[in-house]
């Protein structure tokens, strides 16, 4: 028999899900992590207190976890370079693939659109990937992308990749959320046939040339001298490891391991130097401003007394019968009141 | 002698002054509405009731204007520009040019800067030019700027320029708040030496290649047949006219007045197509939504209980004894609760 306060039945329903899904994450079960980034990225009324609840225990449950940002425009190898050393890597390590694309105001397209890729490294059981959230999500993806890693890193996944599509709006909210920024480029294609901005290649870590093989290996070592000789003029940064350029091709796997020894050799020096940690603790802040503030705008277009005046106001101002200040400061107003 | 309650003194005269500058703004007087701006600004707790009434009649009392987005790499003569097009348009119209300065991650700057620019222009009484608000502004730069826009349109300018740096942060905002996005470009700098993407160029309703005089004509014409052929691939904009290239000469004064003879009749083309009102409608709702977003965070970053926890949690979080998410979690709570 059905509970006669549907209310109550559903939130107690819920409560047990929220429990299965803490379990689950717990055991690594990679369905009920989904679930769980799913129920984050919920921009419904009924989730939020859930997801709250949700976020705040994967927040105290994290596990250590490298964070890295992988960057370069389509067309560089990003996908077929990560599922390489994503199967590289499992032997050893669970590896979290996350996705992000900020779909252009014109040209709405996701990474992970139409080609299913990564197969084989999806399936293995010690690896997870997780397409981009959803552009309109309230407060952004890049609150969403942070949330994702919490729950990746409560389910035990210790290497946390974070794939951009290199076109510039992402990155600089991609590197502040990551230990290690890693820049996938081509040989033959000039900077601004790659859309790459100075600002990009500034902010690498490690910068790689991919598809390295066959009649390209040379160009890829004469593009790899460039890239040496430009990022020579650079600022040191904060880490205080210059930033270093190889070559390798994720089709034939050259490379690809001396380029992982480079970036563990990379994280043991931040962590012995102590600037992983205080890079997180500056990371953490804004972390936790992105939160905030995401948090203020659901609390406001979630409450029911404003959405239906938002509804109203919404169509008089774009009937031109309103000044959008004015309406944003009635619906202020009424957001206070009640 | 002074009132006993200084709070109720400070407030009153306070009122005063707001009265002042609306009568001010009302008269076109340039450094009240300077002063309005600086309110509008304000990130003080005192002053956000007072600057929402401010902005709220000014919504009211914003008279018909043009909207034009100026952007283009330093270098490329936009004040220089500005300045000449100012000064040949202040006969007929009030102009009021409002520049936009993404301070970049890195390196902060401003353009308006330590060169003092535009001087001819900022003294005419008919002119009037406000830097780029700080960066650090609640709600972001936007938002800020679109208030400065209804702030100078209440004061009767009826020509506001908003000048952007061109490095594409900005420029997709400020897109979505003018009629009309103008990008100035110079002839022999490659696409990528000018730092502008192909997205930016796609945006623009008119090209000017600036600079076309003396040895450099030439060059200046062969670039504008460069991107005639560069924009005939793009798709048609929304206004439904087929973006122009020109040459000008910011220096000798030449094709300026053909320049904006030619945004006046595309002015006068949206009017009668009522395209100029459907963006303009469009935007007001974006406009709305930028405005209650950044009241939101005053609301919240301005309330002392808040503000106090605020800081301890900041500095557990730092430290590293708190889960950023746990931080903001706990103080969306007691946000609700006070």
């Amino acid at each position: 028999m059905k509970s006669i306060n549907p209310n109550i039945s559903r939130r107690q329903s819920r409560k047990v899900d929220l429990e299965q899904l803490k379990k689950g994450i717990l055991q690594s079960n990679k369905t009920l992590l989904a679930q769980a980034i799913t129920l984050a990225e919920s921009s419904r009324s009924e989730d939020i207190a859930l997801k709250r609840e949700l976020l705040d225990w994967a927040g105290a449950h994290a596990k250590p976890s490298y964070r890295i940002g992988i960057t370069g425009v389509p067309g560089a190898g990003k996908s077929t370079l990560i599922e390489a050393l994503g199967l590289q890597l499992v032997n050893e390590h669970r590896v979290a693939v996350l996705a992000i694309d900020p779909s252009s105001q014109k040209t709405a397209g996701s990474i992970l659109g139409d080609k299913t890729r990564m197969i084989e490294l999806g399936r293995h059981p010690r690896a997870f990937i997780r397409p981009s959230p959803a552009g309109n999500t309230l407060g952004g993806v890049a609150s969403r992308t942070r949330e994702a890693i919490a729950l990746c890193e409560a389910a035990g996944f210790n290497i946390i990749l974070i794939e951009t599509v290199g076109v510039g709006q992402s990155e600089v909210s991609v590197k502040q959320m990551v230990d290690f920024f890693l820049l996938v480029l081509i040989a033959g294609a000039g900077d601004e046939l790659q859309g790459m901005k100075r600002g990009i290649v500034e902010m690498a870590d490690f910068i790689l040339i991919n598809k390295a093989d066959g009649d390209n290996k040379e160009k890829a070592t004469i593009a790899r001298s460039d890239y040496n000789r430009a990022i020579s003029l650079f600022p040191m940064p904060a880490s205080g490891i210059k930033p270093k350029v190889k070559t390798c091709s994720a089709l034939n796997g050259d490379g690809l391991q001396e380029a992982w020894k480079h970036v563990e050799t990379y994280f043991q020096d931040i962590i012995a130097s102590s600037f992983f940690a205080s890079q997180r603790h500056e990371q953490a802040v804004e972390w936790m401003r992105e939160s905030i503030n995401s948090q203020l705008l659901e609390l406001f277009y979630h409450k029911p007394e404003i959405n239906q005046t938002l509804q109203e106001f919404t169509v008089a101002v774009k009937n031109g019968d309103m000044h959008p200040l004015t309406a944003s400061n009635k619906l202020l107003k009424h957001f206070l009141e009640s």
